[in-house]
């Protein structure tokens, strides 16, 4: 039995990060923090936690040392912290941008400002699972995902890793997002009034999540879009790109090999009918599941690898408990069951 | 031609205003205040008016005389300072609930604190042209309509006016409605992620708005309920009562006197067959329309009378709008002609 | 272990029952039927099975014994064939309405056909576990519920079995509906250019439910009221009541009383703040939970009692599990731990 | 005053018209066919037509001769009797794909069968008036316009127009959807419980529309990808491309000179600041307004070129009418003047 604690834990990711912790057999979840809510149930917050425990808030001040300490703080500020966090827990999962990139002049480049503890830049696994299973088992700091990244990479992986895209060729990444990747506080762009039922350009040349994908996928020509659409949980990536001469029993290949059974969170769904036979991020609501796909033209070389995810739950908090099992010898799949609703 | 201002215009009943009155041959719109976008084009507020209005928001200090003047400030904010606008406009029209009660001491009872004009309220007719139209024609005065009071008025009506209705029987008005009615300001339950796809019980045992309806149906023994739905824009009433010995015809009768050619704006909808057989208020976003009807079971007595609107529409800015065309001799229909789309 | 099988498993009941049954460490689904997909795989028409089964559909003709049956059929086509699969299962729960009533009477006056095995209807236990648990543990046959007669009933229990409720008190049922209520089949009704966003009355005086709730009550006054909302999963019933002399500590005491720890799958939620104060179906989408509460003004004694449930979960298969729990000895909530996702 | 009939008016476009042609000042409409519903009110049909219109169905065997025919057929049935219809009146605007394409060869190459009427290609204006302006006034025949096919060409067309895209570039245009683009007709794809929520992709890798495209901006290398999301009606479209050496002031002088003040029914957005800078199509339902805008990283020469528009009103009957306005020397924005609603 392990003893977590999760700083920043009334946020979105934080409530979805205690919703899986919940339900691990081998995890005790001994504090979870948050200045505004400190003294509070966490199900006044998280009225999905209901009924589920009577954890209450603690303010930052009041945590003890614990195995492993998610942070789920607001980018920018893990960073500055990290060595006081560094003494309370052996391991550590940080689910904000602020140890993702392993450069700190890439970090500086595509945050505007240089970070505050470059040092341990170097000290933290990028925390997705399906790439960096290895480096993260036994691991003592991982850092979170970016949930467009991950729905980009995953998309690209296959046939990245086969090496079925051309060098250098231009990667148009349009992402499809839900309302709750802006978080928890409300704004004038997340009035439902003014939110419901949009398709608003949001980052449409560029977004800062490409970092990621170019760090993890060796320096491809990404170009990242992102369209809020009308959606609660979810991210759908389609990446547009040329594949001159593949045919689709080479995409098959490239898929069945980089998703075999070893990936237990990814499903290859592209099937010759049906209207459900593209990844759909709807399906995936609540889970730590990636469906990925792809459609081609064979004839004209033209082609879209397809993502969707979940973005809390592959995209932030569902891949933070995967990295927790892999660091603590956990099976992978460990309270993260979950395979979602439908309809 | 004459000249009206809006104060408080850049709530989301000034967006409906400007949007009809923008359409209107008879009117110029002098002055549009907001003491937050004082400076801003009305376009920057409401964006579905970019292209059609060069006008920008002034603060009220700047406020000269017109003809005509609509408040659509917060409640309790006109009362404060009604002899000011007064003394500016021949004509006001004000869209809160500041002057919609006659009795001081129901306003009181109602909002929880006394009037601050008391001797105003008896000056301003209740501005719902279905009931009161040969009031305002000429009037100087007229409150705004509460938008649920509206639908549910509305749906009680004919059946009220025909004395289908046992006096005292409990009338229990349950009233769906949309995120447009808690106004533009974002707060922690109209953020989207929280707001989206929600039945929210919202007030189950009451609702301020009784009060008009009392108030315009001489006392009946109305009871509210309001819940928040997936919409925008929309309320819909159903108020279920026992009509003992009521057959379908005493309803059509009382439905085609109450509703004949000389009401414009409200529809009955009451088809046999259909699933649009009853009100909905999805059809009627933009419009000024209510749609009336009702479901009769004649063997058990058991009725549920039924209205739809938009509750920025008829529910509160084309009322408004229809009232300013009754007061100034215009055709009561002018501007609000807009119909709705479907699907 | 015991062997389960489904016949009609491709509506989204059967969907759900295959979702949950997957789940349960001591079940083995041996067989699940469809004329229409025979010969299918599951995830061919449950997306969210995808990657979880291998199974196929087979035609009812193939059907083999097992020790549990499903019947998740059009109503009306159980009766007729309930000897043939009594033949086929020591145990059944038939999730239509073929069973629910004990009354033949009552059937032909709610279904408007005369019973087509109306001697089996004693046979059966009405399927809701936190009303009947002790006649369903070890039983041989359980009906199914209604959807929209749980949400009544249990919004109706704790107050109706304190005796708060007058005897003969009009209760009046405001229940809001998602979608998915109307099953697998396209329709105009149901299309989506049609159904988004609607506010609809659907069955306004009176309800087939209502004989449901009246059986399990004792004979109360009920009335039902069903509108369709924008909603794919939920159903949410406000029962509007007069209880005059009640005061907040007798509706707290009855419904502690009601929904102890020995009924895991009901909350009580009532808060005095907040926006999730009260009960809200988004919340339980994909769950087996009912949540409770109520609204009452002391002042006047009117008073909401209030429940949201998932129709397709406590409303249809989680229920049915729940039964299958009973029956067959298992721990009750086995299987049915989801606990739903926010936001 | 003109005499116009509508061929196949029970569809969504034909509903469209409905509502547009009735509010002309111009337009007499003389007849409405439809072999399924002829004999019903068109308002059973098109529930926002109540109250508006008394108009009743025919079948096409009682059309009479009128001065304008729309054809609002399903695609490849304008062309089997295109003939036919000519003989019935001097005008005709076909809203299908039939007659868009001027070259039988496209039009085989893309739609898969030849064209039954080759040499009535020629005789048709592509009815896009944004483009085609001066070769409809006073035309006798207009094609109608591919809904995504406008989206994409007015992203494109001012760019391209000041001849700021190389030639050649690769233009990856990916354009969400709404749920009206598949028509009236219910299907499993398009039932509520299916296809509310979802990011599904549609036609991935190419969309029938590119050949307008291609056809109305003279072979610029143009890619689809179409997109379901949650919307009724709306399309937007973002095309991305690489603009090296092109300044924000060079695209607002693209813009400009292409929209300027006989354009009236595109409008430029591109705010620097404030939640809708971009176009979006919920804005524009209801309207035959498209809205373009753009968004230029001038460090690397990134662009997203945007347009959104109402499928059914620019991307259908909005444009239709506009032609007809064009064709019969009515003034161009007769009937269309609905600008949208907010919120």
């Amino acid at each position: 039995m392990i003893r977590v604690g999760i700083v920043g834990a009334s946020g979105y990711t934080g409530g979805d990060l205690l919703r899986f912790l919940l339900d691990h057999p081998g995890v005790e979840i001994a504090a979870i923090t948050s200045e505004s809510f400190a003294g509070k149930f966490a199900y006044q917050v998280h009225p999905h936690l209901r009924g589920r425990t009577t954890l209450k808030f603690i303010g930052q001040a009041a945590l003890e040392p614990v195995d492993v300490l998610f942070l789920a703080l607001p980018h920018g500020e893990a960073q500055k912290q990290i060595a006081r966090y560094a003494g309370l827990a052996e391991r550590i999962i940080d689910l904000s941008a602020d140890f993702r990139l392993r450069d700190p002049a890439v970090y500086q480049q595509t945050y505007g400002e240089p970070h505050a503890a470059p040092d341990w830049l170097e000290r933290f696994v990028y925390g997705l699972p399906e790439l960096n299973r290895d480096a993260l088992r036994g691991a003592q700091y991982a850092s979170g995902v970016g949930c467009n990244a991950t729905a980009v990479t995953l998309a690209l992986y296959a046939a990245h890793r086969a090496q079925l895209i051309p060098a250098s060729a231009p990667l148009v990444a349009d992402v499809k997002v839900g309302s709750s990747e802006a978080g928890r506080s409300p704004s004038d762009s997340s009035h439902h009034p003014a939110r419901a039922g949009v398709v608003r350009p949001f980052a449409m040349t560029g977004h800062r999540h490409e970092a990621e994908v170019r760090q993890s996928l060796g320096g491809v020509n990404i170009r990242m879009a992102v369209t809020s659409v009308e959606l609660v949980r979810g991210a759908a990536a389609a990446v547009y790109v040329d594949l001159p001469g593949v045919a689709e029993k080479d995409l098959w290949a490239a898929y069945r090999s980089a998703w075999g059974a070893d990936q237990p969170f990814v499903r290859v769904v592209h099937d010759k009918t049906g209207f459900h036979r593209h990844p759909e991020p709807r399906l995936l609501a609540g889970t730590n599941y990636a469906d990925v796909g792809w459609e081609l033209d064979p004839e004209n070389g033209r082609a879209a690898l397809l993502c969707a995810i979940d973005n809390l739950g592959k995209g932030a908090a569902g891949s933070a408990v995967q990295c927790m099992n892999l660091m603590c010898g956990f099976d992978e799949t460990t309270a993260l069951g979950f395979g979602g609703v439908y309809p």
